[in-house]
């Protein structure tokens, strides 16, 4: 299929509730979107199984802190060097883009680099949702290499590392992000069409899509909830989903350290009730609590959402007095096993709760 | 001719001289290049205008602090992948290779690289003298691109970086190199022929053999200060030369601060005199002053040495107790231009001071 203008909403509706708080601000990713189909016609998505076995596919995203993507969003030659340089740099043709991951800014700006350079974008990403560390993909879980990388700023400097696993790469490249100015375009994980087929979450730029149009067909009925958790439930990845909590933003604390957007936000119940769940962020959300009492937990996905319109609310966009759904949903089974979860379990982010899938919560 | 272990000695003391307390302790390098030598053979030093217009020459160093230098020297391999990765993505064949500055390591690894990669080294360097920053050579000065540079550690990690001007290199540079451990190898300023011979400052390398020579035979006769002062009276460059103190060091104040070996040091005369001079440094010594009286300024040489052996020392070396003569050296011509001087002389470095060049002082 071709992404048109009009989808364009609708993925970045879906991508920014599967982005679970972070990825950057939909609104963002899709005015530059918007603006390179007008320019240089829509792209094709391809499914995964559509490329040769020996296809070079590589990924393109911003990094950063979110806080910041939102006020110095990409030019568009910063992605496309990323991705020129980093084909230079391999010696070999790209066939094809891929996001890294699904999130607001981060599912429109392989929309918006493979319209303007003209190459066909794969429907499938590295997690099925956002997360804050390049590293944190199941491409790296499963062996893919992660370096060369390659990360360029506004001003078309360049940096091309390599290292020695995918680590030490996340590490290089925020030193040098912050430095660029806590948002740069990256290119990364270059792969072959048999890896990707592999190894990917597959799909999800579909399914982001259609989240965005059962949001939108909700919204019609009064009742946008409802018909985003009715179509979730037929997804292979997001079936397992609750609302864990309603109620209030009574306080958000928020701030841009060591390159991340880190703090946390309290939603209090309406009315009588005391209740109130205690969400941590680096980014992404991390960890829903009340008291004691863990609600939904990274790698599965926490949301929120406005109550009223269901519109998914980024991090950078919480503050006081916004009423509030905040819901758990099931990560892809792939970003459930042991072996992805000593790359992006709760203890990778220092939380000491154990990871528990939603639907035992 | 060729550079046999028996030179390394006198070049490892005439560059530690023209480090003026920076580029790296003397010891480490000459280690370095000894056992390179003795595994690959001697390398060939040339003259630049043996190169061809159109030869490609690459500069290799070590950069980072000193004082981590001194603990986490390079391995050798680290510094061949800088040349090889630069090359590589240059697309390019190497023809030989030079140093970036003439200072304790840094005209040591050279030497290092040119026999394990067999290639030959110019006798030539950017500045006559070490300097803490990248962009802080004569070729940035008169035009030749700093960048792609390569930085490499010894993990083998990689960076290639491309930037517009070669103080965005030295940021981006610095920060990274500060994540690798404050010490990498480094390959830049890749130069034709026709650029080093119209922008480099000649003969460095000899120069600094025979100044540890003229140390070395005036030891012989227990004046080895006049000796060498004697010899840098005939050199094309460092024939303004003077003793601007004499004392014992009694206060050393340095630090590890944003990736530089930073603070100042304190000589006092010896006997009933009360005077004393404060000599400032940023890895190398930046300025000497006796109360408000400037001695000596960048660029020119500021230099430490045993009084005894003329042995010269190192900031990092520098201790309480030390007898010491402080000089005052003229730097190259072509260092003290106006244009120089906007990218290497006082006001960079934080100072209110002008520069005042040392034979008017």
């Amino acid at each position: 299929m071709k992404i048109n203008t009009n989808d364009l909403e609708y993925i970045a509706r879906g991508a920014a509730l599967l982005g679970t708080g972070g990825g950057g601000d939909p609104y963002i990713g899709h005015m530059l979107a918007k603006i390179a189909i007008e320019e240089y016609g829509p792209p094709e998505l391809i499914k995964a199984e559509e490329l040769e076995d020996d296809a070079l596919v590589l990924t393109i995203a911003m990094v950063g802190a979110p806080t910041v993507l939102f006020e110095k969003a990409a030019c568009g030659e910063d992605l496309d060097l990323a991705i020129k340089k980093l084909s230079e740099y391999l010696g070999k043709k790209v066939d094809a883009l891929m996001p890294i991951e699904i999130g607001g800014i981060n599912s429109m700006v392989p929309i918006t680099v493979a319209t303007r350079l003209g190459l066909p974008l794969v429907d499938v990403d590295g997690m099925g949702r956002a997360f804050p560390e390049i590293q944190m993909v199941t491409f790296n879980v499963y062996g893919v290499k992660c370096t060369p990388v390659c990360i360029t700023d506004e001003h078309l400097n360049s940096l091309i590392i390599e290292t020695a696993n995918a680590k030490r790469a996340e590490e290089l490249v925020r030193v040098s992000s912050i430095e660029m100015g806590c948002s740069v375009a990256m290119s990364s994980y270059s792969m072959s069409g048999r890896e990707l087929k592999d190894y990917g979450v597959h799909g999800t730029l579909s399914l982001a899509l259609e989240i965005g149009k059962a949001i939108e067909s909700g919204r019609k009925d009064g009742a946008p909830l409802l018909s985003m958790m009715d179509y979730l439930k037929t997804t292979p990845y997001y079936n397992k989903c609750k609302v864990i909590f309603s109620g209030k933003v009574t306080d958000v604390n928020r701030e841009v350290r060591d390159g991340f957007t880190q703090g946390y936000c309290i939603v209090s119940a309406l009315g009588e009730q005391q209740d109130e769940v205690k969400i941590t962020f680096q980014n992404e959300f991390l960890i829903a609590h009340k008291g004691n009492t863990v609600l939904a937990i990274v790698p599965d996905l926490i949301c929120m959402i406005d109550s009223e319109t269901a519109e998914p609310i980024p991090v950078e966009s919480l503050k006081y007095g916004q009423r509030v759904n905040v819901l758990g949903i099931s990560a892809a089974p792939i970003m459930r096993t042991p072996e992805s979860l000593a790359v992006f379990g709760p203890q990778v982010f220092g939380l000491k709760d154990k990871f528990v899938p939603i639907e035992e919560l």
